[in-house]
């Protein structure tokens, strides 16, 4: 593995990039990838960024990034840890590229060189420690892009992730003028009427197990239809039972075509998420893992209740 | 108003102190008092925390004080504004204030000596930086109180408030092994059972106007009865109408005893909340005020939303 300094000096000997993001994008893909994209600017190269989609509410980070134009040299990929990440318009770059940047301890991209460090709590952590040794002015909009993805993968600090050296970036970052108010407002201060909709009609759906230790929340595609909000809306519905005081272990189920449940499964005070899931065929981390159940929403939660009651 | 490094000499040279919190207290009032009183007891003097109470998510606070027994000499307060903010235990103590610590800008508390800096997202930032100059060794236990006051008083570093300075500080907080998981958990991540059920209640009160650039909430004291909520749960829920996307003026409604209304007011984008509650006879800051208005909820609420209308 290359440490920084070696991908600083190798940034400066190679040119026109091509910088690519994770399917589904999120604010530390896109942030890592903007950043990127103003540094290598700044220092006199031509890049763009690659993206599926770039969802409205992200739709201040390109800003300042100049169009160019130029054939493709070096391909480097931000956040993205797997082949099966790269989003559907990136079928072309597997096995291609060059230079993978990640904090995903679990990486498993394809790519002649890498940067992973597991224990950044964003990988814009790493791309602004990459930056001063590239030893580029940080700009507003570059400080920007880099508090996004570390603001929006912590929870704004909340997440254990967070460290120390997460707050002196982020410090950092607010010294070089970025607009944290803005971005905070935006990321955790909003929520669209059909968001609202959608949680009012989740709260209805709320049903403790095992006494109390454990909830369990729906939707149904009647009610997303009923509602008129798209799977969109449904990011982050997974963290509300696991909120509610006293619950160790909060089920999220979203009914999908086909007459099959997702299963989201969020979990306090070491309860194995993971393990849980594994007696339905599926997995993840300690304390955030899924699975897919098939049958009635009555039968799934079922078997889910009995399950946690044996679980807890 | 001494300097920080004149109130460290003052704290060494004097003995035997009571330091007082302000009424309702919250994280960083008690934050602040716990971490002085543990330091002072750490340099060797005889120190307690006055409280009106210690609301029970905030119990592990006073853990590590020791319990002393003394004549008191010396009175402290931290994050009390104002005379008439003193808890009602405390009428003894008004106008014998030694020392008054305080982020406050409108600071007008009697107190012989004053450390106020408006600039600090917290008083416990204030208090973070006395103790440097104090020279003690941060416990974790002394850590826990200052990020508990730095993180509530910020919204986990939400708000706009928030510095670098703030950031830098808490990243110090964490170096000295403060319980950020725990803390964040149980002051961001946890909603009772009766929260989840008042915040379902509410989200069926929401009443947009103004095209959608006011929303209105409210709760009456039937819904609080047939919930079996107090007054404790109401907190914070001012702040849901305001985040929902394109509303400017979030406006909640409380019923109190006597045919009344207690109206909190928060604003977005320059319009002001405390210009607005000034024609009802109210108050406060430009993004957060409040009024009292007499009559039905219907009558009530026609008055805010002709007023809201006007103001939009």
């Amino acid at each position: 593995m290359m440490n920084l300094y070696e991908i600083a000096r190798y940034l400066e000997q190679h040119d026109n990039y091509e910088i690519l993001t994770h399917a589904n994008p999120d604010g530390d893909t896109l942030g890592s990838a903007y950043a990127l994209c103003l540094a290598l600017q700044q220092i006199g190269k031509n890049a763009r960024v690659i993206t599926t989609n770039l969802p409205p509410v992200f739709g201040y980070l390109p800003y300042g990034v100049k169009a160019q134009d130029f054939e493709v040299e070096t391909i480097v990929s931000t956040d993205v840890a797997a082949d099966s990440l790269l989003g559907s318009n990136m079928g072309k770059y597997r096995g291609r590229i060059n230079l993978c940047i990640d904090h995903h301890g679990s990486n498993t991209l394809t790519a002649d060189n890498k940067f992973v460090d597991k224990y950044a709590a964003a990988n814009c952590e790493i791309i602004y420690k990459l930056l001063l040794r590239l030893k580029i002015t940080f700009t507003k909009q570059i400080a920007n892009c880099l508090y996004t993805g570390i603001s929006t993968d912590t929870g704004c600090f909340r997440f254990t992730n967070t460290t120390a050296e997460t707050m002196r970036v982020a410090a950092s970052l607010m010294d070089y003028g970025c607009d944290t108010a803005y971005i905070n407002k935006v990321m955790f201060e909003t929520k669209s009427k059909e968001r609202i909709r959608l949680e009012h009609c989740v709260y209805d759906t709320i049903k403790y197990c095992a006494n109390g230790r454990c909830a369990i929340i729906y939707t149904t595609l009647d009610m997303m239809k009923k509602l008129n909000v798209d799977d969109e809306e449904l990011e982050g519905l997974a963290s509300i039972p696991r909120q509610i005081e006293g619950v160790l272990m909060g089920i999220t189920m979203r009914e999908k075509p086909g007459g099959v449940f997702k299963i989201s499964v969020r979990t306090n005070d070491n309860i194995n998420a993971s393990d849980f899931c594994s007696r339905f065929g599926g997995g993840g981390h300690p304390a955030a893992a899924g699975c897919s159940i098939e049958g009635s929403l009555e039968e799934v939660r079922s078997r889910l209740i009995k399950a946690a009651e044996e679980c807890l």
